[in-house]
């Protein structure tokens, strides 16, 4: 396959990627669904009538609309078909599109004269805690190693409901939160500016499909028809604002002040050449969460951190294959109650941490609690500091074939 | 103050009160919004062109939509104006209604002739744990007297994302979920039917005003502008799923799977009559917490359980006023770390338990964990069995004034 739109050697969005995001430009503010090609976006609200097959024909409107979610709430056989179609709009071999100049010009933007935005509106955001090298070192740290998974953990997929309104596209700054600390040893909590923030490297996928009715689990072997397609996560936290406040409850304000995702959903399709065998699992999972179809997906993950004025250094690098629930399970588990789940729905993955220490997802582990500073460049860091701007990577590679993700940028502001 | 619309004696809904609500009726399937009057409701869409005041004129379309969030967007001088603007209309002493029989035979619509549903699209959800009774017997029967407030407890209104799909009207059947259980002493959890279902008595206010900023906190004295009205909520649990489950994140499935409101908002204007001093706070709370104004609401609660082919009986009778930290304090926490807040957005109270046995707020507290039963009629109860219909009664009473919410009412289907 080949596009006749430039795709720079190393680009995380070769024809066979197609990520759907939405993007607005410069000469006109209205948000439009499009799909990454190289440097370039393929705007879909003005090809929206060429996408005539079956499934999509009376469906066309999706593509004029401001967010993903009509299109995502489109059975799975409507997002194969927009693919398909897809691939063949921007393909070197089909004249459609290659030949018609003028619609070529108002259908092909630069990215770089683009504004990117959130692809959906969320309805809902759940973030599990689903990589067991990143839940045994948190354990580890805060109730020693005999007790480092709960007795939970090897049996469901622990995950708890987030913030949606707080989710921001890549490249939004985020502030440094203020809220009650109590500091080790200190007799009372006081308020004041978080000092121990931090990153969380996760990804996410969007649900899709229609809706579903709430008294209706969504059975493992129909989990599929619902997940449209995955993006970069950092879900930053502030660890002394959480520690503090986290029990029994759970995480609250050392997580709602930000969670920045990256702005291109990358399909499941364009992941399949990358999926292996699952984790072993043992004890073995409870029937509603048995599946052996290979779900996981090798994603090679990194953690870049560029300091205020100086350039980015690499501190983290993983891959989503460490996960040990797929994303299978996670939305049987999450509908075993019933729970209806939406289609523009986000469900994180929990912070993704390798076995060896470079392959922690977060300054927590990668600072051992601060026990142990982390290089970046020429300077050290135990949590982030003002200034600092930190990128999460993500691409598939095999057999010269790359799938990426794009950036997940931010940038730490000072506490107000 | 007297409406010509008849009030019968004992109505929650006097002119008075005036809580808002969106309806449909057999004959005009779509969504509008109306305002509760005795046995009538009042339909905004029909009478949109009579708020013709400074903060309304601009905005009439507010009421012509099939939520209340846009209304709730506008700032609280337009809510003050609105409620002037509906008192008037309904008033004996004022013709624009009363005396134009073609325009009350299309805005005067009978309860019984209309369905209810959900007031505002709620975007988040969050539940928060401020009675002290309910936190201190829950402390005591899971980690004993000693440890039974967490050392936070008194010094931040804690709280927790909750899954906002699942959010249902008054009427809406509730089905007795399924998910993994493992009761004491067993070496592993099974899949099944939850057999500690429970209901919780709580109320939650409506988020309003114009969406803030990510980044920006709403200081306490400026809450009061962001707390649009409130209503009855049961907040259905399912014990057993919850103690398996919510270790270390919080709960999740155990609480997901309905959650029940009452579908009139009523406003603060409406309770201010019912106001008084907020309870001694010991310790004193830091600065961001701190007000003195009375913002504390004495609202008589109560519960009844209606088993299977059998009548009401009422289980649990307590006020809200026991609540240990305000609404005020809720939303300033919630926002003290710049998370962004926006109109719709629901706030539970967490379960409001009284101090003796007869007030508690679930069937935890009053069967003290299955260790005594509850009297039902002539049943007994531990927890909810299937076929059990569950209402929660709230309302102010003084001086011949009785503002109330009508009903907040599920029954329990069982599993599927």
């Amino acid at each position: 396959m080949k596009s006749f739109v430039p795709v720079p050697e190393g680009s995380d969005f070769p024809i066979e990627n197609c990520p759907y995001g939405v993007f607005s430009t410069k000469d006109n503010a209205k948000h439009r669904i499009g799909v990454a090609i190289g440097d370039s976006i393929l705007d879909l609200s003005a090809v929206a009538h060429l996408f005539d097959g079956p499934a999509l024909k009376n469906h066309q409107d999706v593509f004029k609309q401001e967010t993903l979610n009509a299109f995502m709430g489109l059975p799975r056989a409507a997002w194969l078909e927009a693919r398909q179609t897809i691939q063949k709009l921007l393909s070197d071999d089909v004249t459609t599109l290659k030949g018609d100049s003028q619609l070529r010009a108002k259908a092909i933007v630069s990215q770089k004269d683009a504004t990117m935005h959130l692809p959906a509106k969320i309805g809902d955001y759940t973030d599990f805690y689903s990589s067991i090298y990143h839940a045994t070192n948190v354990g580890i740290m805060f109730r020693g190693k005999e007790n480092a998974l709960m007795p939970n953990w090897k049996w469901l997929p622990v995950g708890y409901h987030g913030r949606a309104s707080s989710v921001i596209p890549s490249g939004t700054p985020v502030r440094r939160p203020r809220g009650q600390l109590k500091p080790e040893g200190a007799a009372e909590p006081t308020y004041g500016a978080s000092r121990l923030l931090d990153f969380e490297l996760e990804m996410a996928f969007f649900v899709g499909g229609p809706p579903t009715k709430l008294g209706e689990p969504i059975p493992i072997d129909k989990t599929e028809e619902h997940i449209f397609g995955m993006v970069l996560m950092n879900d930053w936290s502030a660890r002394d604002i959480q520690a503090w406040e986290y029990v029994p409850l759970g995480p609250f304000l050392g997580k709602s002040f930000g969670t920045t995702i990256s702005p291109w959903v990358v399909s499941m399709e364009a992941l399949r050449p990358f999926m292996m065998a699952n984790p072993e699992q043992d004890p073995a999972p409870l029937s509603y969460l048995a599946h052996s179809d290979p779900y996981t997906v090798d994603i090679n993950l990194g953690v870049t951190i560029k300091p205020e004025g100086g350039s980015e250094h690499l501190v983290c690098k993983t891959s989503f294959k460490h996960l040990y629930w797929t994303l299978k399970q996670q939305l049987a588990h999450h509908t075993v109650n019933g729970c209806n789940v939406n289609p523009g729905d986000l469900m994180g993955s929990g912070t993704v941490s390798g076995p060896e220490e470079g392959a922690y997802g977060s300054m927590l582990e990668l600072s051992w609690r601060g026990a142990k500073v982390v290089a970046v460049g020429d300077q050290t860091r135990k949590f982030l500091q003002d200034g600092d701007e930190v990128n999460l990577i993500g691409y598939c590679e095999k057999d010269n074939l790359r799938i990426g993700f794009g950036e997940c940028r931010g940038e730490v502001l000072p506490a107000l």
